[in-house]
């Protein structure tokens, strides 16, 4: 199936007929638009580990339908097993992806949800669990809508924004945290040109960034990731604007590999730098940066890409998937609850109260 | 045919039996080697354009040869009509590849080598430039062993090393710029430890330093271009080598895409920034960077690789193949007549006294 231009992007999506939870397959895009079925909470896991669906948003979501389909799947079982099997979802959940807090978030929030329906049957409780994972992909889209909302006055007409990676519908529930301020930019009558770094090695921004925009008529042009400190130089890039995958608590943030080099660079610059992140990204138990665990991926992503190898066989490898950016070179972190300008301890607490 | 291990590298080869240049085919590297044949100017500069030899040393070596062959081809013709054929051989190599300094002077050497032998006859003319090729060639290997025996004493036993594209024997006549001072540094028994960034888009990180660095057992981990700056704040780095495509007069130098980020990146972190080039590679001509031609390449490089494209049909793109790295973030110029530490005008005049 092809998708048809200003197709609407519902990166997960619940078959109420199936019982299943649909994801679009991300790792095929733009070539082929794909979406796969899932039916526990080992495969969702799955899903997330092989990065079928990625962004940090995206990832919290699947795993709130990851626990819900797990509830479904055991509900005939004795309360007993039924409480086990969730135990057993909860853990493989947690274990697919290190980096993204809201896969934790998520997980946290559904176990509250389940521990408030203690003495509930099972069929209830995955009846219940289900609604709850629906209201994390509404909440998601809500957020993401707020912070395009907050966002959108901090891009003028005519701007040329950088971004990295993708944080756009389909590493959220949909709209997008970076990508959904440039779409609330330009649904408010602003002219505005992306530059979409492809991001190496999964090349997130070559393939969806490039491919989302594409389908809303939003200029993109796509550079290479080593590209960016030219055009910096030369004046052809006026903002930069990236997701995160994980805020410590005084505005230190995890992103995809790449990101710390590209805010260097618009420091240097003098260019805003700009991180749009929902409060499920935040992660206020860590004090800064340095606690954030980062996920070292497979040799082969580095040495090709899709089956395709150009290195040498063999040759040593590193392949962290994020790397950290300090709170000092952020020039506003952008919420659903409004925009933190030089985001530091207490204007981040301040968003929680 | 596949190269063993420990093969010398010879970029370019005269093959005196058939009269022709040969030249390794570095677009298909590592997967298959290659030599590639040339007998004329047009082919020559038809194989700088298409990169089966890329690297401004190695660039100004084919050049040379391509002006021999030219000259060779039309050795028997009348000598207006020889004088002809060879001004428009030099037309087209000199319109091959912009950036790279290294080619205008190797054909501004040759012009005066011809120049000299205005009265010959063509057949003596063409084995003089031939003669005057091979020298090229000889200079520019023994100008890469220099750089090696200088700079080799700034690397210390058990660096670890960055460095960005290829500045290797394929780069050059044979050895290398930066890789040649790296070897250089292993031959006086230190211990090195090479971080090869991939270098997009056309991955001479990845294909061709990776290859180059494990013919010899030089230990080299390969990363993609967005990592540089996390291993760096890591404390994974210890120093910086690259090589150069044109130095201007005051220090500033175009080299591959993405350099300018790395170095931006190593002032950063306190770590040495090096770049080793010959002098063939100082253009005094130029005051600044400011007024180095960049090359901009087709968009189907960026858009995937060796016919795989991976980004959205139609997508626009730019395609910068260097960029200009100011002098003011360059520790230490290598060169063949010794180490510049923080080059400026006067420094690099003085090379030339």
């Amino acid at each position: 199936m092809s998708p048809s231009p200003r197709l609407i992007i519902e990166t997960l999506r619940w078959d109420e007929a199936r019982g299943v939870l649909e994801m679009i397959d991300q790792r095929v895009l733009p070539a082929r638009f794909e979406r796969l079925a899932y039916d526990s909470a080992s495969a969702v896991a799955d899903g997330i580990r092989s990065m079928v669906v990625r962004g940090a948003p995206a990832i919290g979501c699947a795993a709130a339908y990851g626990v819900a389909l797990e509830a479904l799947r055991c509900r005939d079982l004795c309360a007993h097993a039924f409480a086990a099997a969730l135990d057993e979802g909860f853990a493989v959940l947690d274990a697919s992806r290190p980096t993204a807090v809201n896969l934790r978030w998520a997980l946290e929030h559904m176990r509250l949800c389940l521990d408030a329906l203690a003495d509930a049957p099972p069929g209830v409780v995955a009846g219940r669990l289900l609604q709850e994972a629906h209201a994390v992909l509404a909440a998601d889209v809500a957020a993401n809508r707020a912070m395009g909302a907050h966002g959108a006055a901090l891009l003028s007409d005519g701007m040329r924004v950088l971004t990295h990676c993708n944080a756009g519908a389909l590493a959220t529930g949909g709209y997008g945290t970076a990508l959904g301020v440039i779409r609330a930019a330009v649904a408010s009558g602003k002219h505005l040109q992306v530059i979409a770094d492809e991001t190496r090695p999964f090349l997130q921004g070559a393939r969806l960034t490039a491919w989302e925009l594409q389908q809303e008529d939003i200029p993109v042009t796509l550079i290479t990731d080593n590209m960016a400190g030219h055009l910096m130089q030369r004046g052809e890039v006026d903002a930069v604007i990236v997701g995160a995958d994980r805020v410590a608590a005084n505005g230190d943030f995890a992103n995809k590999i790449g990101t710390y080099m590209v805010a260097v660079l618009a420091h240097r610059h003098g260019l805003p730098f700009y991180v749009a992140a929902p409060l499920s990204t935040i992660d206020r138990r860590l004090a800064d940066g340095a606690g954030i665990p980062i996920e070292e991926r497979a040799a082969a992503e580095v040495r090709g890409f899709a089956g395709q190898q150009w290195a040498p066989e063999g040759v040593a490898v590193r392949n962290p998937a994020f790397d950290v950016t300090p709170a000092a070179l952020v020039t506003a972190l952008i919420t659903e609850r409004g925009v933190v300008p030089a985001p530091n301890v207490d204007s981040i607490a301040a968003l929680f109260d």
